[in-house]
């Protein structure tokens, strides 16, 4: 396989350094690294194995002679510079929500939509965490048994939204156990007008909210599963809703999810297709109190499933536990393990 | 109103220490108050409207010219007692789960079905903290719009499990904090063989597994939410679903819910219905960012509500975000404004 030029766009950040460690990882033979943030980083340094890459600031020209781009800086900059990015012939994989709806981009995930990846026009979209989880979880169950709803109730870590509210979450926590007033400035959003303490409290507020009272984390929720998932049809033949909740948890995502299926599996049939599943580790044995959970998900890349019962009911309901770090498969390894198809399918080209 | 002799059974328990509180700010004129725990809280005094009562401990003898028992100090305490209480006379509100699906115990929740008091043979049930808060919001939704299905996802706050569960959250996260390893005995189920850290992590299980892999708590939300909805009627018009996990939050439990009604009413019809609830404070205004919170439930006795949305993929289904304090409208306070009700409806004798 071929060395290739990469750079990592807002690489200071929770999801940025992670995606510079797990690019170390990855299969990928990197020839030239360039680590693009803000002019507040640039001159900084950090390691890339073992040895020592300056932080310079991202600007349009950053990006001559570069063969894969990896960007979590935020929409806006990624509106600003990864069309330039694509102009000067790289190919991105964009962790923001910006490009993710726009018909010209595929929104993967290399479990469930790897094909999508072969009509990219430059820019690939990385899902929201949230729905990367889900999705890994759920294809499966579509591809065996047909998906006809899902009704999603999540519990989302601090650092879903940065390293700053992880750090508030943490500080919060100490100010509260010193019986001290915690000082809350950046959740539920660092933009809105009001903010709440998230220790030791939840907070049914992810994202702003939209008109119809949903929030747009429950908004990316449900489009992004449709487009994933039905992309290339008729989507309302698979019905999604979603409740959104921040939870006093650092990292790793729950996820209590309801889905109706079109045929009727027992227990065990899901449980198996699950286990053979790409990326999925069933943790589903009740007499062990074998189930997952956010402090045995951090640091690992699959997404860990139990807590399966049928919903006797409904037939062909299920209620499944899902779970799963949100730094990683969430955002810097699913962006990584993308980088890995486009090479492995001689895609990295406009 | 003709003053009355009362006895808490468990008195130093989370619970038991708020139902002297919620006694003591009740409409219940107190003649004599017996204050009954174990053997080991025995000799301890605890204050009642500014003057010292002395532990007893509690034995089948120590009912004699009680009327009304406040009971919860666990489910074999009341197996053993409560029937002695009723032998000598006594009306016994029971908050543990040992008497909750016997079909000869009420089981009451004021604003929901207090007219079951009426047929009760000295034993009234106080039901589960989740399945509580869940129906003082769903059952004027219920009586307005009929109720066809629930599937609730909860996010169940340490003292549901008892003070010292509450005890091991708090130095979980100082110990965390300290980055100090979590040392954790008592959560998810302080009879079970496996123990797990709570703070800043996500436990999935609440009380013990049944063979279908629902936990028990799980179990008592369905049931006893058809007991108290339905006991008069076949149980199958309404279906029910759970999954109850224990979130790091010390007091409040937090709820997503999601419904399906006979009607198809607007969100703003929904609103109205319970803005005018008995029980319930509608705090549901995305504009002000106004929604449910745990911190801010602590204390009182009403259950909130907010986030309510539409399911317009499914006319007639609708998202809700209902948070209460556990220990209050969850169990001291609905047991003794079940006394209340006792009292005013001159039931108060076997």
């Amino acid at each position: 396989m071929k060395a290739i030029n990469v750079a990592i766009l807002g690489t200071t950040g929770a999801v940025g350094t992670r995606m510079l460690e797990q690019l170390e990882q990855s299969n990928i033979e990197v020839a030239n690294l360039k680590l693009l943030a803000s002019a507040r980083s640039a001159g900084k340094q950090l390691i890339f194995h073992d040895n020592p890459v300056t932080i310079e600031e991202a600007t349009k020209d950053s990006f001559h002679g570069i063969d894969l781009v990896l960007s979590s800086a935020g929409g806006s900059v990624s509106k600003e510079l990864l069309p330039a990015a694509v102009e000067s012939g790289a190919v991105c994989v964009d962790n923001t929500s910006y490009f993710r709806m726009d018909p010209n981009v595929p929104l993967v995930v290399p479990e469930v939509n790897p094909e999508d990846l072969s009509w990219h026009h430059g820019i690939i979209a990385n899902p929201n965490c949230s729905t990367i989880q889900m999705l890994v979880a759920l294809a499966p169950l579509d591809r065996t048994f047909g998906l006809k709803q899902v009704i999603v109730s999540t519990y989302q870590a601090a650092s879903g939204a940065g390293q700053m509210a992880w750090n508030e979450l943490l500080n919060e926590a100490q100010q509260h156990l010193n019986g001290e007033k915690e000082t809350a400035s950046i959740l539920p959003v660092s933009g809105e007008k009001r903010h709440y303490p998230l220790a030791f409290n939840l907070l049914p507020q992810i994202d702003v909210f939209e008109d119809d009272g949903y929030t747009h984390e429950e908004w990316k929720m449900i489009h992004e599963t449709k487009k994933i998932l039905r992309h290339d049809m008729d989507n309302s033949d698979l019905k999604v809703t979603a409740t959104c909740v921040r939870v006093p948890v650092p990292v790793g995502h729950g996820e209590s999810i309801y889905i109706e299926l079109e045929k009727n599996p027992s227990v065990s049939n899901v449980q198996s297709v699950l286990e053979s599943a790409e990326g999925v580790v069933l943790e589903d044995n009740p007499r062990k109190q074998l189930y997952p959970q956010p402090i045995n998900a951090v640091g690992k890349r699959d997404t860990f499933v139990g807590r399966i019962r049928e919903d006797t009911e409904n037939p062909g309901s299920y209620n499944l536990w899902v779970v799963s770090d949100n730094l990683l498969k969430g955002a810097a390894w699913n962006a990584v393990q993308i980088a890995e198809e486009l090479v492995k399918r001689d895609l990295l080209h406009v």
